[in-house]
């Protein structure tokens, strides 16, 4: 590799990471800093370099030392490396920048210049940009690394802002008003318990095969889910509380617009919080549910017996996860083989269920 | 299409997306909302229906009304629709999907509980999962609709918080204390000027071929690229300010960890912050440059040589975006069409720049 503005911050970067994976280093030039040049030539050895200021080359600790901007150019013509990290500072980028796709080189690109000023000359298919806003746009309209979690977000439901103490008087119609979203009373109820987020945790590990599964509540619910990759990048996708769009994605051969975009301007801002496992218990099984995902017959059996019952005064809204957490010991070691025995396990939780909640 | 729970929030949705579309509708199904299916039966005039209670079979308006699960499954195999939209509430949804399947259609899936309980015995990879939070995971992992705009972010550099009367006094040391990032010089500068952001929305149409470029100020520089789809969808990119993350995807072959993930948990509120052109007035010609990418080479010029100017003090820090401005007028019609033009149009801007500079 060959690396122009080896001294500067993208060019210290580069070496390093080129430390860790015994990368060869074939050139390397710098305006003026010596000292530094110096370090790296002991610990790099490449074959080349070139200094910006003639004056300061008596100073370097190299036999084959380029000179200025001419000398720059005769160094890259003779250089073997396929690929050129080009982070020179302003217009002098240019040159070495175009030479570098001339001799077929892959121009690794943190001269952004080189693009203002002559964009319209260079192969930019061919360039790797340097520059954490295009790597993010390359991160996000390319394929991207190993994924290493999946996150969806909740919004907390009907009582995210109740006190834990009142949950226990709750009523259906207390926990039937969702702050985000319109849906049908049986999702409500489970956004309040958080027992949706608890079912859409498994639906994810079933659709995409991925058992590093989290939650987070964001509560304006602008962003709906995100994944963290193995590189260090997350993505997040947002989009307006409208169910039009998953809906159009899932029924239309053809996509065009559905909603409008979100306004980023108008946003409220965007933050974070934990599923406090206090007042959503429910959620404190979801790793063990994770690795046990036949269990999921059973906690959805008695978590409908129960979310009906409340709907219908017949037990307490806290009760609902009580009853969950209960079959989900009872059942622990339940193996779910076919589609018979899927069947029999919903009809013994459910009886389960109404015995508990006495119903 | 056969549309499952068509009465529900999500039944009505994707009839109102039908209608839109003109979508054949073929069945229907609803528990016992017999009003409203006499009114979706008026409009979309399906060849089956299907209702949950046989009492209220008399007062629904269509020849060939099923009743109850039987009665469900039974119509499921009368129909030819290739799309089975499940929008069934609980456990009731597991029966009609595993039968969809079997019957070679297509499942566009709210049912989430088919998921939870059975999804051991479904073909994931044949099922379109109707749910924002599934949604915006499949959004994230696999191909997406057309790009609508490109946006990029700022931190708003050193003088965010800088009343807009002290500008005028700003040092070179003032303007070197960005907030984020640690960074040479001349791009501390930029960033302080807006010039640096200038710049990237100019390199991301180069790079990209998209003309749809914004740039937004989002102070805390974890969100560093977005990207608007045309169905209303928003992508983001998140990491740590950190270059080695870009500079590793541009230099190694394989890209393992590189930075640790970002702890959403712990990340300050995003919001975001439109760009103020009174403070940075360079970005006023953001659209016009990019109406006109050929003025890169001029605005480069006169701001390279003001930011040097600037930090030599030999001038003050708004007489680098009042060259810049001046400049993008005067060469406002160049047109450059070949690299000799390139390298001639930044000599005349360079002279310009000293001369407007008295340097």
């Amino acid at each position: 590799m060959v690396i122009l503005g080896s001294t500067g911050s993208i060019g210290t970067n580069t070496l390093g990471l080129c430390s860790k994976q015994n990368l060869d280093i074939e050139a390397l030039s710098c305006a003026s800093n010596i000292s530094l040049l110096n370090e790296q030539i002991a610990k790099f050895r490449p074959k080349f370099v070139c200094i910006g200021d003639k004056n300061l080359k008596k100073d370097v600790k190299h036999e084959r030392v380029f000179v200025g901007e001419d000398g720059l150019l005769e160094m890259l013509t003779l250089t073997k490396s396929k690929k050129v990290v080009n982070s020179l500072v302003g217009f002098a980028g240019l040159k070495p920048s175009f030479l570098a796709q001339k001799l077929g080189k892959t121009l690794a690109l943190a001269n952004k210049e080189s693009l203002v000023v002559g964009g319209k000359f260079l192969d930019t298919s061919k360039i790797l940009a340097i520059d954490s806003e295009h790597f993010g746009l390359n991160f996000l309209l390319k394929k991207s690394p190993k994924i290493k979690k999946l996150i969806i977000t909740a919004s907390g439901g009907a009582f995210y802002k109740t006190p834990l103490k009142a949950l226990k008087y709750a009523t259906p119609s207390d926990a039937l008003k969702h702050p985000n979203w319109q849906m049908g009373s049986k999702i409500t109820i489970d956004s309040a318990s958080m027992a949706n987020k608890l079912f859409e945790v498994l639906e994810a590990y079933w659709l995409y095969g991925v058992s590093n599964i989290e939650a987070v509540i964001e509560p304006s619910s602008m962003i709906h889910a995100l994944i963290e990759f193995i590189d260090g990048s997350t993505t997040a996708h947002i989009c307006g509380t409208n169910m039009r769009l998953a809906i159009a994605h899932a029924v239309l051969d053809r996509v065009d617009e559905v909603l409008p975009s979100v306004d980023l301007l108008s946003l409220k801002p965007l933050k974070f919080y934990p599923i406090n496992l206090k007042k959503y218990p429910i959620f404190s099984i979801k790793d063990e549910l994770l690795n046990s995902p036949d269990l999921g017959v059973i906690i959805n059996a008695v978590n409908e017996v129960a979310v009906f019952a409340f709907l219908k005064n017949e037990c307490a809204f806290l009760d609902i996860s009580k009853a969950v957490l209960s079959a989900f010991k009872r059942f622990r070691d339940i193996k779910i083989s076919n589609t018979d025995e899927l069947f029999l396990a919903d009809v013994e939780a459910r009886n389960f269920a109404k015995k508990l909640l006495k119903l």
